[in-house]
């Protein structure tokens, strides 16, 4: 058996089709798949990936080598080497390693007439996933779209063609292996941007698409997508330094939050400092951030207190840089500190720092964020971190799955009613 | 304070622009509003609509001498007497006794760094509901809207806005009585259709959209909307009589479960019995229907077993009648009644009479349907039925709300982290 391929005679939409008729057919057998056996399926792909590292950093090197246009951001993530690919084996057994969400019973409760009513988790259906040129992301994906009994389509970005096939022949040797449909993981086969366009109104065969990438790919599927998307927006997270902060865990807080690592969704863009502690616990914050290189930008006051800040403007407060460039604002005091959050955030990952307990649970009550903390840095903002094992991504959408999607998020329920002859009166 | 109303001036679009601003706004204040104001709003909202009977009924009187080109069916869904209006009231009740589900933890659980997570219960957000001509949604869809902390919009039928509107200005009494924002509940005040297709573009101000209404009205919504959709499809019901169903039981199984009433949602369309048992069993199910003033269609083995069976084309197994017309069909047994439905259902509610729980089972892990009963009539789909209290209708689709939408499927989470002082390593 072979992937479904373009054949040369092929339009886009229909080659889509098949690829969608083949993955609803999937999707029933890898519901009724035991955990060994998507376990045998992830456990095999590793062994796969491990023992074709050679093959796979060749394709790698072919893709490196065709890439002209990549920034070097881009061509960094592209890159694979052996840690990395490692990294892949790794996250493919973790995956086998989490608890399979698929028929646990979340509820049960039996009614008046005798009627026992059972709420079970069951797969959501199939999954569409379109990343950009990151060949990681095949095996995360498929990983947790198999896990969760989901037949998955990957739609990698076009640069990474070449690992991503590699990868991607690794993944269906352990569904064959397994004796699971190979349809269950299917990949475009094309670089043709239009079978991302096909991808988004495939109504009929795709139950959710999941974007994964920058702000300009997650805005064109959430703008033309006719499927329901899990939205990955940007993170324009906040830490806040309340009035009753310690400044030694505000200054450490914020360092973490801003410096550990600028690239990821879950670090700090804007620090906001109440008035009240400006002007003790502000400057020593500015300074370190400064010594280690980051780019200041605040509001007249902040600027007032150390001369190496550059003038913000409104469009600072909405800005992911994704880089080490913070802007920072004074704010009144705890209400003027949710309004700013709730107004110019993403509802991704906000922190309050304080000792004081009440304004701490104000905070996290009214903040409309997925992820609300309290004296923990916003780099916790991921599934792992929170102990959900592997993510697809951070939802900031607020229907489905907010926060963290892991598994368990790619699921959906039912119900089973058990009854004894029970008629409506 | 006035509700917010079409200016002479105005277009529509602004109109709605300025109800969706209100909305949103009133959001944050609602989501923070206490149990005990939810619950006075409802319950003053239920005294007013008691004291405004004449009032409520010269306004309906309005709308049914105006309506000129209804169906006898939708004539009697508009028309209100004593009765009915009772029902509202004890409807705006209910709900008020039903449990707050906004704040409920629903999971906790502590890291091996010490940071304890939290996954907390809060509303949804702005909820738009596009109704038809039922006054008494009005009331239903505000009230589970408004205890799940929910603003909002409700967009009714043409044919009912006077008696919309009475018992709307009892919903903001009930808001007003509790110190609660007015805004929390507006009703479109204009019939221009124009404002139902503002209302599926408003992604800025309304989170997600609930059609209740018939099949035309549901698929506008699903393919113009660019905000999320909670669909309540059509219910295309099966009762299936397995070859070792009890007689007896199947008998009046699909007498209820067709005939108890035809015209909700949960009524089975579709009879599926196994060959095995058809020649016994199923001929005093269709004599009983048919003395019943069933219509019968059949195929032709069914048509050999009662002259009085019309024959069935493939798109009776599609129909959802809502009526007195039931589709027959002899199935090779368990497998291909599961086929059957899968392929032809709606992913509704799917029943199965059996005594053989390994059959019951396999059936209800196979049909791929928000519900599953297993000798228990089709016709208990309901919330109410389940014990969830009113519902706002059954989704048959998969994302964030499975079969009956209740007030707790009105609602989303977040993350709380207490932390004290964790730094991501």
């Amino acid at each position: 058996m072979t992937p479904v391929a373009a054949r040369k005679d092929d339009d886009i939409p229909a080659l889509m089709q098949r690829m969608g008729a083949a993955a609803r057919a999937a999707a029933g057998p890898l519901a009724r798949a035991t955990t060994e056996q998507k376990n045998k399926a992830l456990t095999v792909a590793a062994m796969r990936v491990n023992a074709e590292q050679q093959a796979i950093l060749r394709a790698n090197a072919l893709d490196l080598a065709e890439a002209k246009d990549l920034s070097d951001a881009m061509f960094d993530r592209l890159k694979l080497d052996p840690k990395r690919i490692d990294a892949i084996v790794k996250g493919l057994r973790d995956v086998a390693g989490l608890p399979d969400p698929v028929g646990e019973t979340m509820a049960e409760w039996t009614r008046p007439n005798g009627m026992k009513i059972t709420r079970v988790r069951v797969p959501l259906g199939v999954v569409g996933v379109i990343y950009e040129s990151r060949p990681n992301v095949t095996a995360d994906a498929a990983a947790l779209c198999l896990k969760a009994g989901n037949p998955v389509i990957l739609r990698g970005g076009s640069e990474s063609l070449h690992s991503s096939q590699a990868l991607y022949a690794c993944l269906r040797d352990g569904l064959r292996a397994a004796g699971l449909p190979e349809d269950a993981i299917q990949m475009v086969p094309t670089r043709d941007r239009a079978a991302v366009g096909a991808m988004l109104t495939m109504v009929e065969y795709i139950d959710v698409v999941v974007p994964r990438g920058g702000r300009s790919l997650v805005e064109r599927v959430q703008n033309e997508s006719r499927v329901p998307v899990f939205a990955h927006l940007e993170g324009i997270c906040h830490t806040y330094v309340h009035a009753k902060a310690e400044p030694q865990m505000a200054r450490k807080m914020v360092m973490n939050a801003k410096m550990r690592r600028t690239g990821i969704c879950g670090a700090t863009e804007t620090l906001l400092v109440d008035r009240a502690v400006a002007k003790t616990h502000l400057p020593p914050i500015l300074d370190e951030l400064a010594k280690a290189g980051c780019e200041l930008r605040g509001d007249a006051e902040t600027r007032a207190l150390d001369a190496r800040v550059l003038a913000a403007t409104e469009q600072d407060w909405r800005t992911e840089y994704l880089d080490a460039i913070l802007a920072v604002r004074i704010v009144d005091g705890l209400d003027q500190a949710i309004e700013h959050i709730n107004t110019f955030g993403s509802h991704h990952t906000d922190c309050i720092v304080t000792e004081d307990t009440a304004a701490a649970e104000r905070f996290m009550a009214e903040v409309d964020s997925a992820i609300t903390l309290h004296n923990a840095s916003t780099q916790f903002a991921d599934g792992g971190e929170f102990g959900m094992g592997a993510e697809i991504g951070i939802s900031t959408g607020r229907l489905h799955a907010r926060g963290p999607v892991g598994v368990e998020q790619l699921t959906t329920y039912k119900y089973k009613v058990h009854g004894t002859g029970q008629l409506r009166p």
